[in-house]
């Protein structure tokens, strides 16, 4: 059979090889393919349902904001791109670009948006008179197309999808709030959604949105020690204010830029998930983002025990879709129960319910959680008791996974004070986990490590501790730590 | 004022020219906008949340039957385009074209999907095995883009938003159901949801999707008497199967092509709201599509007054709110209740509630129904009956929209034995209504109708009354009645 022989060759072991490991993954679980388009990928049915709850969670916390739902044309005239000297600096090489339509060639060639900016504060700039027009927040979910060379399942695609955030304000001080307010809806929700421990800082000039004054970042450590941008919030100051000629007429008539913020996150965040929770059974998933929660395994042979067995399961699946557990029952015929286990495994689903003749006899069926391994993974559970079983398990999965993942991000944390040392740390295997330094924040220190370490600058937190020390590179005096680390 | 002004100026009355009155009322309630690319619009999020309404009720829906969501590439191979005979020459005229990416030209051109046959299809061939990877059913929300020549707000655009759905089955059987069910599944969606009556039917040979074996529809009579087809479904029989190899062993260990189906309805949904519903006042939602579905209006001129105004207003959306109602205070300061009345009823929102110092001093309000005009949209209710008031007034309008609906398309839908008189109809003032007339089948027909009088054949109806007569343009034996009217 031939599902029972794919079942049977293992996935490549995280230790082993991570980026075999985790394209292995993908493609077993079922989430993502590749797609004849060089660079593109596909979603499948499992792996968008979980960019389905994602999405839906989000998009309810940024509406409470009070940013509303629009969308914006996906192409844009090349001339717009040119409009802000850093974004077209920014994103120039890596567009997409329509020079024909309806069989001829046009006059202007149309760039597929990399991201939305220039198209949306065009518009803005006609909506926006007064400062009753003000604030103006707008979020649209929509796919966005960078010309990437080197791609990757999720993290790096060609075509992704994504929600982009974009606000005008009528003070400086307004839209610096709302770049924060954004930075912690994110960093609440991937971490209570996703079970992902964040660091959370601004970014460096080096590393800065093209147009931006100033990018805050969500950064997550991966299991392989590198680090994933898994969001970020950009106060744009008046940059493209000025470029889109965005004014309006203050309290006092006077006409006045607007100040302004941008704020994404993308598809990249299920990479995030599948590389901080996964193991070498395959995909864990926490249960906020599962598409299936809790399968349910009916064991039996013989028919007049399969049909028990079968209602006893059917009836199961009703009382906890009574209290809203997404359930599935696995009643194909032909594989083994074994096959079963490990193909739920593989898929990530939190809990799994196993039923046999001798269960519903007893009034009783085996859970087994996917957070751990082994026996100390499964509990006996009256049919009863089941829903409430179920209920309080997923809720302790859910922070079992971020508390695991906490300590291998905390102990994949380092405080350096020695480049030699860090370089070391860097150099060896795996990616190197987060390292902790003092930069005096001199872009030429900075190029030194991402040259000689391969290493970035992750986030700076705003929060110090009001100590100061060496810069770890040139020695001089520095005010602030940063988190430096490769990334995705 | 600024928004005062904007508001005296009235929308062109629907009498006067229909197409005028669509666009006043859609840029006047900020519905959309027109974009800087040619063809191509803005939704605003008033417009965007309707959508987001329909969308999510019609995905339920969707699920229900079986089918789930994932997303394929935006970008087709040009080559993929080619491979099924009908549908290359059905759409190559239209397509948009990327010719360079990254700042290079591309060995083979990329076409922005203008529909996703090709490409899904191809994975379908990567996917499907064995008659137990059957049925096969997806269904993506995505953006297309086909380049149109004369474009119109909503219902003709160069890129809109819509959802396709995939299907592949063992047998014609299946498919053929499946065809039928989704085009169930469309009627009473539309019927209920946007109370919008609909004929139901197959095109005809010229009307048929480019690719399908048999094309069905929902189609809409518009309030100037033009139809809009408001969804389609597909029996694509083998031919994408063969096109792109798509084959199974059968039970039988035998190698069979699979029969397919796909289904599509699109954002030209939100025109026919606008065309159907709309009076000479703007817009008018049905309550379940409706973003806003009660808004309430504090009026009051002294300070003290107003303070327990608003306060009472709170009280109300609280009481509604808690009833899953969406609502809304209007507590916009420098513009009269009068200006607020008129904007309110321009966008739509089916019931408003007018709340003053008298009101609260008799605990009660006034509450207003959009779908009426005049005294008799207007009862007075207790504060303590508002939530029950309001939930069984959203019910009525759901159906009472619906009913002005139908009576408005049975008064416009008329029987034709004689071409002559079916000419003066379509040749009249206004779109001419549908006309339901004996046609022989054959294309020459349908030609002449087309060509003399501007009128396509929307419909024929599946379930005929047994009845036969003369082809009223050719004079020959006519088994079927047919739908003909002219369309959007």
């Amino acid at each position: 059979m031939a599902a029972e022989k794919q079942n049977e060759k293992k996935v490549t072991p995280r230790s082993q090889d991570f980026a075999g490991w985790y394209n292995d993954v993908i493609l077993r679980a079922e989430l993502a393919d590749y797609s004849p388009v060089r660079g593109s990928m596909v979603f499948r049915p499992d792996g968008f349902g979980i960019w389905e709850l994602l999405r839906d969670e989000l998009d309810r916390r940024i509406k409470k904001t009070g940013a509303r739902s629009a969308y914006f044309p996906l192409f844009i005239p090349e001339s717009f791109l040119k409009k802000e000297a850093q974004h077209v600096e920014g994103f120039a090489p890596e567009v997409a670009v329509v020079t024909h339509g309806g069989g001829k060639q046009l006059e202007e060639p149309l760039i597929v948006r990399p991201t939305s900016e220039t198209i949306i504060n065009h518009m803005f700039s006609q909506w926006i008179h007064s400062h009753r027009d003000l604030p103006l927040m707008v979020n649209q979910w929509c796919n966005v197309v960078r010309w990437e060379m080197r791609t990757r399942l999720f993290l790096r695609t060609l075509e992704f999808l994504w929600q982009e955030g974009h606000t005008a304000h009528a003070t400086r001080e307004e839209a610096e709030r709302e770049t924060l307010t954004m930075l912690e809806v994110y960093r609440s929700f991937v971490e209570e959604f996703l079970a992902i421990p964040l660091i959370v800082g601004r970014k460096s000039a080096a590393e800065r949105f093209p147009g931006a004054d100033e990018t805050y970042t969500i950064e997550g450590l991966m299991a392989d020690g590198r680090a994933l941008q898994c969001g970020t919030s950009h106060f744009l100051g008046q940059n493209f204010a000025k470029a889109f000629e965005i004014r309006f007429l203050d309290e006092s008539n006077q006409l006045q830029h607007v100040w302004q913020t941008s704020w994404g996150v993308s598809t990249r965040l299920l990479g995030a998930i599948i590389m901080v929770h996964g193991d070498d059974q395959g995909l864990r998933l926490p249960p906020a983002i599962a598409p299936t929660q809790v399968v349910i395994v009916p064991i039996a042979r013989k028919p007049d025990e399969a049909e028990k067995v079968r209602a006893a399961a059917r009836a199961l699946r009703d009382s906890l879709e009574r209290e809203d557990v997404r359930v599935k029952i696995d009643e194909r015929e032909g594989v083994s129960p074994g096959f079963k286990f490990n193909d739920w495994e593989m898929r990530g689903v939190p809990i799994r319910i196993e039923i046999g003749p001798r269960d519903v006899a007893a009034g009783e069926v085996v859970v087994a959680r996917r957070d751990r391994l082994g026996p100390e993974a499964k509990q006996k559970a009256a049919f009863a008791e089941v829903p409430a079983t179920v209920s309080a398990l997923l809720a302790e999965i859910q922070k079992a996974l971020f508390h695991q993942a906490l300590g291998a991000r905390d102990a994949n944390t380092r405080e350096f004070d020695d480049y030699t040392k860090l370089a070391e740390q860097m150099e060896g295997e795996g990616g190197g986990g987060l390292a902790v330094i003092f930069w005096c924040g001199n872009p030429a220190c900075e190029t030194k490590i991402r040259e000689e370490l391969k290493a970035t600058c992750r986030a700076i937190p705003m929060h110090q501790n009001g100590a100061s020390g060496k810069c770890i590179v040139c020695g001089e005096r520095a005010t602030e730590r940063a988190y430096f680390a490769k990334a995705y």
